[in-house]
């Protein structure tokens, strides 16, 4: 498995598109769309917000067929905005699919903005001739820009694999920078590959890897409406038996826990990424109550903005995540420096720590001593940047 | 029932006094002394995050038995500092228990303030002398600035009412204005009254007055190690048939409803108190689930900070809060105007809610349309202040 240059744009068999439709600024790419040109096997991830987008739910009765492309918008989410929603999902579809000569059924819309605008119909579909008429590979490139909000970068990473002798590419494109929680986020995540792979091995594959990559970040415990997360891959031949998929697992896993470390790097405000790691809980799911609670505590959050080594804080969070925590078993680490040892308060120079706490990326561990369950969630600080941007941003 | 000037220095039988004992800063009131004349029964709301501070697991044991007096520190809350922790809170009230010829297990301790320093024992002790002296009941006024944290005024109120042709006085004192979520928060509350009650009652009646009153506040979500409610009433005498407790439970209220909304006024960097009312939800819990998340979204708080009427970041949080939901059947009021009605966004001009969005004070209510169960949380929005005062509380 080798890390590559570039994106999308590296991965034989699909074809790109981007244009600047004005769906709600001028001037910047904000709608496109990703063509396979051959038939592909797709998984998907989703909110489990209850509240779910049209774009969402229109995926998830799609997403068991063969798929042959995803039309995506950012500025206008398409959400709370009921069965108008869906039949313009349903429209702007059917219409790509008509150009493009492909069953409606296979292609999927996904959106990403503002909440409760209904789409400017006519205007995207004004936009589809060149949408289709511009696809090309080396448009790859404008993908990860077309689907930002308020992102301040374009994510996306490639990554190229040999199994049985062959060589293969697979590449992302994420977005999202706020309203981010753990089971995903107001994030939209594409990844394609030129690997093929039975739907079943694809679902399983693509499920166990998002859980510890895009299901582990939480920017503010807000979860979205329109979470997306889909993978394409080429539905292969019958006759062909499947590989050994352990290369492509490793592709995979390498590639998402870069863009999710993307994601937190671009959290709305965010001047650090640190990492949360909850190690020898009473079980698993404490571990992750634990890590998702202190990776959420506002006052925590405050505290690495501060860069205040503020261990009550991260303890006080801990005790009330409902996980089992005995004081005095408790130990907590920023990076390798232990602040607190089994209901101990350490004496420790605030000059020694100063180095951890002025690094962009650092981890904080809380050791419960009580089993074998572990959890790592990464978060970001809670800034005034942040306060601006969300107290900014106009319904 | 009626609101008189003043707080706890109208309820006779009770004294009080305050020093300036320089726990951890010089020149402020920080340590204080309730003392109950006559024998007292107490009722007590603590904490249920599993990292409790000694001073609770103390009060936690002693609470039961006939109390007479609360020793209180600030700036200090004797957390996270285990055994040791524990002594001193013994060492502290044993001392003012010999002074005041008192057995030791009727005087109650409370802290509140940085977590994990040990309490400088010997200078709180050289204090108890001037504790005990100048006890008196003017001095009741001394009480609620001595025990603030990062509080911006002293909290306390008072009622008087008449039961079966008697009056009685009740009063209490608050301090918290961060680390404050449903279930009690960094919030100490003191309630004192010269109606006598048996303990039996005053557990029930407290606790039932609690609820909707202290436990319906969220500022930042962070539950505290230090939470603690106390309610004091004079034993009455054994030949005493308890009277109709109405007059007491309806002064009780009013006296808690008014203190939990000082506390929403004065939290961490705020501007704005809203009332989150859920209505209509399939069950109780569903409502309180709902409401707790509304009121603990940093997206929602920040809009209300930014006075943007951003229904869809509130839908949202209602999506993700594990109560049932339906797009469909949800309406959003900002006080008695319409959003959002049953799955539809409404048309609206955004000067016609700038008047409600400027008020200090007001309610947004998500109706779910579902059934009858209704909950309501106070919460305070997300500033620019919030994150410096946070930001710069050292460890």
């Amino acid at each position: 498995m080798k890390k590559i240059d570039g994106g999308l744009e590296n991965v034989p068999g699909f074809s790109f598109s981007a244009v600047k439709c004005g769906i709600r600024y001028e001037g910047r790419y904000d709608y496109t769309l990703i063509f396979c040109e051959k038939e592909c096997n797709a998984a998907g991830l989703f909110t489990k917000n209850r509240i779910t987008a049209p774009p969402v739910i229109l995926c998830r009765e799609r997403i068991g067929n063969s798929i042959r492309a995803i039309l995506i918008n950012s500025t206008n989410a398409n959400a709370c905005t009921g069965e108008k929603g869906y039949k313009d999902a349903e429209d702007l579809t059917d219409d790509i699919a008509r150009r493009l000569k492909l069953s409606p059924e296979s292609v999927l819309a996904s959106s990403t903005g503002i909440i409760g605008h209904n789409l400017p119909v006519e205007k995207m579909k004004s936009c589809h001739e060149e949408l289709c008429s511009s696809l090309s590979r080396t448009n790859g490139r404008l993908v990860p820009e077309a689907i930002m909000t308020t992102d301040t970068f374009p994510k996306s990473s490639a990554r190229s694999f040999t199994s049985e002798g062959r060589e293969y590419t697979i590449a992302g494109t994420v977005k999202g920078s706020g309203m981010i929680a753990p089971d995903m986020a107001t994030l939209l995540a594409f990844v394609i590959t030129d690997y093929p792979l039975s739907g079943e091995n694809l679902n399983r594959i693509f499920k166990k890897t998002v859980d510890p990559t895009l299901n582990s970040i939480n920017i503010d415990g807000d979860m979205s409406t329109n979470d997306t997360a889909i993978i394409l891959s080429p539905v292969p031949p019958d006759t062909i038996e499947e590989t050994d998929t352990g290369p492509f697992e490793e592709a995979l896993y390498s590639l998402l826990k870069q863009l999710s470390e993307m994601l937190v790097m671009d959290a709305e405000g965010a001047t650090r990424m640190v990492t949360i790691k909850v190690i020898n809980a009473a079980s698993p799911s404490d571990a992750r109550l634990a890590a998702k609670a202190v990776s959420e505590s506002m006052l925590v959050k405050t505290a690495i903005f501060g860069r205040d080594p503020n261990w009550g804080r991260i303890i006080a969070a801990a005790g009330y995540s409902c996980a089992e925590v005995d004081e005095r078993k408790l130990s907590i680490y920023f990076d390798d420096f232990i602040l607190f040892e089994k209901g101990s308060p350490c004496d420790f120079d605030y000059n020694d720590l100063a180095d951890i706490l002025n690094k962009r990326k650092y981890s904080i561990t809380i050791d419960l001593g009580l089993g074998e369950g572990s959890s790592e969630i990464m978060t970001s600080d809670l800034s005034y940047e942040y306060v601006r941007i969300n107290a900014e941003y106009s319904t």
